[in-house]
């Protein structure tokens, strides 16, 4: 894998570059949807490709539970079980084992868990994580990290940071597959002494691509792009840098402005799911009875499947009734979006006017859950 | 609307033919996908085109309750609103209100009954049910009829047959759009004379089209078919005939070698999302562990988009995680087998090649489910 690096914005640390894996090149900033169980939900992967993605996400902690992952390698590794033939990176799953409260037993050789499926006990360690991603066979994969709690204190996240930096030398140590490209994940939670340690270390160890893993777990907005900010001037200018776990359209705008590259999330994809369509004015929720005679498109400038083909009226009335194509006219609508914008941000970076793109994009792009924003930063400063 | 035969069966009742109508020209033997809420589950109309299918069914129940039919009405009619450019029928719903034990009361003039939804109030007479189906736009609507359950008595049976003659007579009466034929429904339960009875009242008032409703409702095989091959033949030769609610592999042959031209039913596709798929050798149950590691198509010889594209392993683990995606596969191979099925059957019929067509088809085809059908049968003959 190789990472160029083409264009940086004047005005902010934005930047363009192109990501060449062995399955294709993936221009940069991107958005990788989120498919983990080895399908993006609802759609097929010639969708995906059509909507214009190049890259997915799938989870191999998922996928190591089932269908296990020396079913996918007998089956010709994950691109060809799942028919995708672009770019994969898969996430090890310490995030998501590590969300497993209360199942979980970890400690310096690896952890240990209950399935969320069948409760089967399992134990991964760092060297495990590693040959589970070699027989998936995805572009990129991930070490395994301790990801802590957002609400976790400052000796608790250092111990995380330092398990993590552990198992990233183990990791990159028992890596083999020389098509593959190993990526590190940056820990330290929101102290800014604990990121640059991460950072420090991390590159110290020479990754071909680095991740920040842990932010956006709850703590205000402001918090997650100060430490971004603060990582990425760590991190060098030569790797890709991957925020996981962030999608949302202002939040991609305002991580690609402080350097990030690459992104997953699956919430385009989840709030498609209950309803909301991002429009470039914000979320609209499509079950609002003003829809329900509305002749026109959810969004009448988008050309996306959906709203080349269907009315508001229509999807409202699916949404309605519960009925399976309304997930799916969703989802496209939304990561129809996300491809959009991404491939504008691109271009805005390119003409080196990335920096009013933004302004325009924030100005006119209302998040509809302010409210809901306002009341969890409550709660996390008392908390903290 | 037209109806142009075209061949007849030498050894058979089997009759190939052509349904002109003003959203274009469907073959017959035609199988239609059902609809009900304006969308076939899981899948967008372009796929029902492209599977093969020209003519699909929607439920005028369905619609009046949800979204109403005057809001399809103002959205351009239920072409438009749902984006099916091709044949539309819509079942008056008589069936559904009739299935609603303990909810509707009947006489006469009508028959109330409360929501499924919401359990608001609703009575809907013979003549409210051409103007809904006048409003949806349709080019095939159904006649309010009764329908009573499969263990009715003779008079209970008599009694319904009677108000479904005393309401045709209405439909048709009321029923004004001249770009929509109104098809009769002959009643009569498994009594060969009342069903001779209905078949002749309702040919005396000369539909465009006459369906056969009420059966397959749970009485043993051998009853579907002697009263379907004795309902057949007393109905017009130049008309089309619709066996209502009917659309497995076995009873489609069946019924097509009786002179049978029209089939809707739920049951592909309700199948398909319990993990049934068809093969020229029977069901197959998806989710068994025998295709846990199956690198090849669920049927090696389908040429569907499922089969050309994904490995039974992976339709294995998608139904085995409860993905959205497996439902629209499964669909997709069910509906594909299907419209296959049609076309294979009416090039026999065209071939004169039908009788021998079915012989080979019925030995293949072997139905998993003859335990419960015997079961049921067992059930049937006790009760009557």
């Amino acid at each position: 894998m190789s990472f160029n690096l083409i264009k940086t914005c004047s005005a902010t640390r934005a930047r363009a570059g192109e990501l060449v894996t062995p399955h294709g090149m993936v221009r940069t900033p991107v958005f990788l949807p989120v498919g983990s169980q080895a399908t993006v939900k609802t759609l097929t992967p010639q969708e995906i490709k059509d909507i214009g993605f190049d890259m997915l996400l799938a989870n191999a902690y998922h996928l190591y539970l089932r269908p296990g992952a020396s079913v996918i390698e007998e089956m010709g590794g994950l691109h060809n079980f799942m028919g995708w033939k672009g770019t994969i990176l898969t996430d090890s799953g310490g995030y998501q084992i590590f969300s497993l409260a209360g199942l979980r037993q970890i400690n310096d050789e690896g952890v240990s868990f209950r399935s969320h499926i069948d409760g089967s006990q399992h134990f991964i360690t760092p060297e495990l994580a590693i040959k589970i991603q070699e027989s998936l066979g995805a572009d990129i994969i991930m070490v395994l990290d301790e990801c802590p709690p957002s609400d976790a204190d400052f000796n608790r996240v250092r111990r995380a940071m330092n398990r993590t930096h552990l198992w990233a030398a183990r990791c990159r140590q028992t890596h083999r597959r020389n098509d593959q490209a190993l990526f590190a994940i940056v820990q330290g939670g929101i102290s800014p002494e604990l990121r640059r340690k991460s950072a420090e270390y991390l590159t110290s160890l020479d990754f071909p691509g680095y991740a920040i893993g842990g932010l956006s777990l709850g703590e205000p907005k402001e918090v997650t792009w100060n430490i971004t900010e603060e990582t990425v001037a760590l991190l060098p200018k030569d790797k890709p840098r991957y925020l996981m776990g962030v999608g949302s359209p202002e939040d991609i705008i305002e991580a690609v402005s402080r350097g990030i590259d690459m992104f997953d999330s699956a919430l385009p994809t989840r709030v498609a799911r209950n309803g909301a369509l991002f429009t470039r004015q914000g979320r609209v929720n499509i079950e609002n009875s003003i829809y329900r005679k509305m002749a026109e498109p959810v969004d009448p400038n988008c050309i996306c499947y959906t709203c080349k083909n269907f009315s508001a009226a229509y999807l409202h009335h699916l949404f309605r009734c519960g009925e399976l194509l309304a997930l799916r006219l969703a989802t496209l609508h939304n990561l129809s979006f996300i491809s959009n914008l991404m491939s504008d941000v691109r271009e805005a970076i390119l003409n080196d006017t990335f920096a009013s793109f933004k302004d325009d994009f924030l100005k006119n792009y209302k998040p509809t859950d302010e409210k809901m924003r306002i009341s969890q930063k409550q709660k996390w400063l008392e908390r903290n």
